[in-house]
């Protein structure tokens, strides 16, 4: 009779989510491109492929990562406000009203010349914006160029209101409420007032940024944390504010790591060594990878290949030497075709001690569709993982 | 370096389901069939399994055409009769009672002595029970042989009432009501009416048909068309009531097609010549194809083969020069072996620009499970398709 050594240490686990990875078409830049790490990990581990929601659902970036790790893509969703805002810095309290804001130049009568404002902004600017009226507080947080977050704190609140940002050419637009409630036309009203008052103050300085367009409203409600949830303890490195900030939301701490922009001249190295000598401290470490999802959005199949041939060698290559577990996925497909995110599933696969090794040879769409993962959904991840590094939970007894 | 075009035109599909297509076992009829234009779209697109419901879940043909033409199988089900009545032309309104109706041939007692009434009935006698009972409007609406539905119209009417036809020998049944409610009660009440005047009526008519029988009461509800869930233009083509009856219900326009039968002396040319020619002033055309079933049901290996050698060559090999996406798939299995339907999964492929051509060599029931699309469900089906003809969903940002 074989008794098993006892086994409920706790394993850690690297999870890399490459934005846009995947593509459609019968030649793929991931299946175009050489990726000896990649292939290295399909042939020693587990693969299969995932809807970040659902088949045939097309995810936005911020809703696949919230379901990927670990939160409810539906129930918690809170809108992309709330992620920008946390990413960007900003505490959020319950009930605050986040924002995606961004400087742009307008002429006399709001007409937009420049939705980017030259791509310009500053902590100066953003902290000038910082008023209260009727007792709501306006916090406004410089990210990147002319990009920021807005938070509204105060009572009586509602996300139930349009965007003032026209998203393309044409006149800053008036915020409406979008329910019947009087919170949502309070709200509409007092952002009305901020972002004329924002343009009064702008207009003081000679700079192109005369005005704080906002989109997407979000209520912010806590959610459990993934230590909650799983146990576990977790940290993200990512470049943009997004990613670090869906990361927030679930409890993950967030490493700023030099170099990590968000955009083709990352420094995938440096992404890679934060995590490793960040990993002692934790059980999972989750890494975000943009440029790929770019690429995707340009059209530029070669570019895309190039890149991911980068990823392979400077951010897989490094830490394959792990020990742990390797998770390896994107949060949905970019394909350079449709120039678009599709809802094509993405490849996944699993590397580490004990999976079932399958019959995939190489990281690509086609192969890892007959790896032994079969199709999964993003929200069935983050379970799998908390599994194989110990923190699983046990339904029933 | 490669730039792709840029895509956000719409494109168009034809979807093929082929009722009762698959099968059990070994060999089956689909595997053993000559099917070469099956084959060169599978090998050309990208292949799987599907579960109109759910796995293990044995679909009607009607919950299963919900759900895979884009409806909710549970939430929007409004049980049988609907779906016979709208397929049979009667327009309804909310909160109508259909049924699947019958002429029978009673006795004296009211026991069957024949529930087809030799496969006789005529719109003469289907007018003639045209009536109103205490409020209530009664629509009798003949559709083939000895079919026809029946609405009720009025206020205070419930589908929860049992069937008068005793769907096998024996007497007439009594209609009583399924629940508590008042309404439920004198819907019952009423059809007994209505029922035995049917007898009174037909019996002074010299024909088998002395008697009308109902079954699959259910109340009309509105449901979001396709158009209001996706966006796009679509249409159907099949012989058979219930399938138009659901086309209907979710928004589709049917076109009528000289020689679409329903059963295994049906038109295929006619079929796919329909579909080609109106494909141009929609998005999608969907063409039903019965025959196979019935060969299952009739426990006909031979015929089942036959008739999907009959499909791929004079359905299928039409539809090949489609400038667009063809998918073929099946609604259930309905396995010879025990002639019923039966919750075995389906095949379902897609071919056309940009699929992820998998390595399946061969549209049968094993090759297919080995494909790139995994194994999902009806109501992925439509979305899949949405996103691949432009008129995609995202949700999130």
């Amino acid at each position: 009779m074989i008794f098993m050594a006892e086994m409920d240490e706790h394993k850690r686990a690297v999870l890399v989510i490459c934005d846009g990875l995947s593509d459609r078409g019968k030649l793929t830049p991931l299946s175009a491109a050489e990726t000896p790490n990649m292939d290295y990990l399909a042939r020693n581990g587990i693969c299969g492929l995932m809807d970040a929601i659902s088949p045939g659902v097309v995810p936005g970036s911020d809703t696949a990562h919230l379901a990927i790790l670990g939160g409810d893509p539906y129930n918690d969703y809170p809108g992309r406000g709330p992620f920008e805002a946390l990413g960007g810095g900003i505490e959020l309290e319950e009930g605050d009203i986040a924002f995606r804001a961004n400087f742009a130049t307008v002429d006399r009568d709001w007409t937009i010349l420049d939705r980017r404002a030259r791509r310009s902004g500053s902590r100066e600017l953003a902290e000038a914006l910082g008023m209260e009226i009727d007792g709501v507080r306006f916090i406004v947080k410089h990210t990147t160029e002319h990009r920021c977050a807005l938070v509204m704190r105060g009572r009586g609140l509602s996300s139930a209101i349009s965007d003032v940002d026209p998203h393309g050419p044409g006149r800053v637009l008036e915020s409406k409420p979008l329910d019947e409630s009087e919170e949502a036309r309070r709200t509409a009203d007092l952002l009305n007032k901020f972002v004329k008052r924002s343009y009064e103050i702008l207009s003081e300085y000679q700079t192109p940024a005369n005005i704080l367009l906002t989109r997407g409203a979000g209520m912010f409600r806590r959610v459990p944390s993934l230590k909650e949830r799983y146990g576990f303890r977790s940290f993200c490195v990512a470049g943009s504010a997004l990613y670090k900030g869906v990361a927030k939301f679930l409890g993950m701490d967030v490493i700023e790591v030099e170099g990590a922009t968000g955009s083709v001249d990352t420094d995938l190295g440096a992404k890679a060594d934060a995590l490793l000598s960040r990993i002692e401290g934790y059980d999972l470490g989750f890494v975000h990878v943009k440029a790929a999802d770019s690429r995707g959005h340009d059209g530029d199949w070669e570019g895309k290949k190039v890149f991911i041939e980068r990823i392979d060698e400077e951010l897989i290559g490094k830490l394959i030497g792990l020990d742990g577990y390797i998770i390896l996925t994107a949060d949905h497909s970019t394909p350079v075709s449709i120039r678009r995110h599709s809802s094509d599933p993405v490849p996944v696969l699993i590397h580490g001690e004990g999976v079932r090794v399958d019959r995939v040879e190489r990281f690509d769409e086609v192969s890892c569709g007959e790896g032994g993962l079969g199709r999964i959904r993003g929200v069935d991840l983050m379970p799998i993982i908390a599994d194989y590094i110990g923190y699983y939970r046990m339904y029933g007894v």
